[in-house]
């Protein structure tokens, strides 16, 4: 597979709350290829979508969500940071952003839970600083920043390229706590009565969950989903031979919790390839296991 | 009062996120039993409503919410569990469930936190096991896992009895964070004007709040209902001579929470009868509170 | 600026749950000084708006939420009580409401974070306790219990002089969770389309923000807004020549929160003047900062 895409993902600017870079990027990369897409979808965005992009294929019943904002840091005050999300923070991470002043590339230091950056001069207030790319890619693994979730972003542009009948979801904020899913589920149940969702996002290496055995299908983790959805889903996944692994956490989150807590009656799974590295510089995924997540997600979208 | 029917209720596997066998025994009983009620409801439920259940008596102007999930635990990876909500866990509690082998009854181990079973063979990922029931009655209490909120299910189906105008709503996942209220509070203020709502659930024994003394009105816990409403319902009780208490909190929640924050003006107040030992095998509560809970809906649906 | 009305706002009793009193004084407020100002409003309220109140100006495309309630005691059982919301308690501080034998001034006592009060006689559970207002003018400062947020409130009322398109909404239970902005904010979106949103509250003093440099525009707390919504809020304040000053908080919360997580694409942003001794008797806002806030609402709901 050629993951030149996903380097280019992992690159774009986009911590939550300021995801205008990634939804120019996808929205320039969707109008070049949609043709060669086998249904050309309906683009839904703008000013009632904020930074999201809905697209339409054909008559809907299951809707992808992939969110397309990463963690970050925010510039406090003097050479303080306050998080975006939930990062991990290692003296000597290098962070990139950009203020009135120009590009910036500078250092992370971690004191005690206390974040700060190394850099020659001040940084304005509230200048957005997010991890500095660096793609590796071997015969098995990839591995970069931000994997978590342009992965997710990754296997909804390739599903896409195949899909006759759903919606891809590009969302905001998931990793700061929300806010565009409650809008985005509205209108998809509204417009055309989508009311099941797969989750497109990246989880962790566990003692359970391990590299190279497949995708995982998320029984649960901070929320349980309705067990006869999640039942249809490891059914259909059995039958379809893709190899894949089951998941059951106690905590973490997604996408699918503002489903579960929305007004309508969404099923929602989360189904996404394992890294490890969580939420660093270094998030790590095995070839096969992603490979296994757009194989299943064909089938999901098809069987559903 | 004959209490088998909520002995049968406290038997039902139905963990948050898996309602569907409580579901089946209430649609069940309803229709064996709706011919002898004052009045026939409408039945409202199937896909719209996931396992969730509504019941629309006459012109309703209030609802009653009774969730009809339960506490439980998750089998994760080896003998590990993870709690569906907040089950207190005590080495040598028996749990039963079911997996691709069969039936399960096992014991739980807690060790520092940790949560294990104990069971000669490995049990299928993601099967949820729940506390075996052993269900009690004296001339003064019943005691069994389950009383929440089997008991506060029990309440809503003796009120429906005489019930005239009212709405009952059976939700979900209560005992996990939610997820069906908001859609349950969506319909019925959007189809009937509904917006007033009495949680009939089961609360504390505590310093404030104890056995044999009447139905607890719950002035507060986590959440703060509007004033004027819990005032209108204490006025009500008050001159209906049935026995009640006022309960004051600063924690604990309940469905009346996601009405609280849903996107309708809803007014709600807890009512319900307090028990001892709560979450655990051994939930006790006096049958004069369940008298007086029941008493007192009847008076509230009439009333408000 | 006469702070007369401040004075009164800061001594109605209005903790979160219990804002009638705050209501009626508005209603009143409002129906005296309509006449004078620029465009009279339409007035929503009544039993679909709980306890708050809308006021819509011209064809909005802003609204203004100012909070009407704020933090308090509740009392439990015996001499305990139960914060509203998240108030500094410290023994001494002089508490009033009222209960069925009437008035009550009585005295916090802390005692390693249990809370209790200390007055002659049992009060009733559930009365709820305010701090005894104790209203103090300088040259410079104001300062008084609850100028968080009847300063937002009297920022509010001051831009309504003049306001000649816009929505003001007066929310409740803002200090303790929440709940009436979800429905105020379905009304004015589905209504009239409005999406864009300053809260009018009070902030913090740290050591970024400071008391006399101007009123504080946060670029996030707990919540990240929208960034190209901060930043067109940022290009409009530094055109006005008002002062202000750029707040970046990695906690902390408000009406905002509730907007974000809405099922509607609002963008919001917190104005607000700085506040001193959050949350005590004893809070304390520089009058520059309470004059720049309201010059700078002028002008934003203008250019907005």
């Amino acid at each position: 597979m050629d993951f030149s895409l996903l380097d280019q993902l992992c690159g774009i600017h986009a911590p939550s709350g300021n995801e205008v870079g990634m939804k120019t990027f996808l929205l320039e990369y969707i109008n070049q290829h949609q043709a060669e897409w086998k249904v050309v979808p309906e683009i839904h965005e703008g000013d009632l979508f904020q930074d999201a992009i809905v697209l339409k294929f054909g008559n809907p019943k299951t809707a992808i969500f992939a969110h397309m904002d990463s963690i970050g840091f925010t510039v406090r005050y003097q050479d303080q940071l306050v998080p975006i999300g939930g990062p991990k923070a290692e003296s000597g991470y290098r962070l990139v952003g950009q203020d009135s002043l120009g590009f910036i590339e500078c250092e992370l230091l971690e004191n005690d839970g206390d974040l700060h950056y190394k850099f020659p001069r001040g940084i304005d207030r509230g200048t957005e600083l997010v991890f500095k790319k660096d793609f590796r890619e071997t015969d098995e693994f990839v591995q970069s920043c931000y994997l978590d979730n342009r992965l997710g972003v990754f296997n909804a542009l390739k599903v896409a390229e195949t899909l006759e009948n759903g919606v891809i979801v590009f969302s905001c904020w998931e990793e700061h706590g929300g806010g565009s899913v409650p809008y985005l589920a509205k209108y998809i149940y509204e417009e055309w009565g989508v009311r099941q969702a797969l989750i497109s996002d990246i989880t962790w290496i566990t003692e359970g969950v391990v590299h190279g055995e497949g995708v995982a299908i998320s029984m649960r983790d901070r929320n349980v989903p309705r067990r006869s959805f999640i039942d249809k889903i490891i059914a259909i996944a059995r039958e379809s031979g893709v190899d894949f692994q089951l998941e059951v956490e106690g905590a973490g989150s997604s996408d699918g919790r503002e489903l579960q807590v929305s007004p309508y009656p969404f099923d929602w799974c989360f189904v996404g390839a394992p890294e490890d590295n969580v939420h660093s510089p270094d998030e790590i995924v095995h070839k096969h296991d992603i490979a296994c997540m757009i194989d299943l997600y064909r089938v999901l979208m098809q069987k559903l």
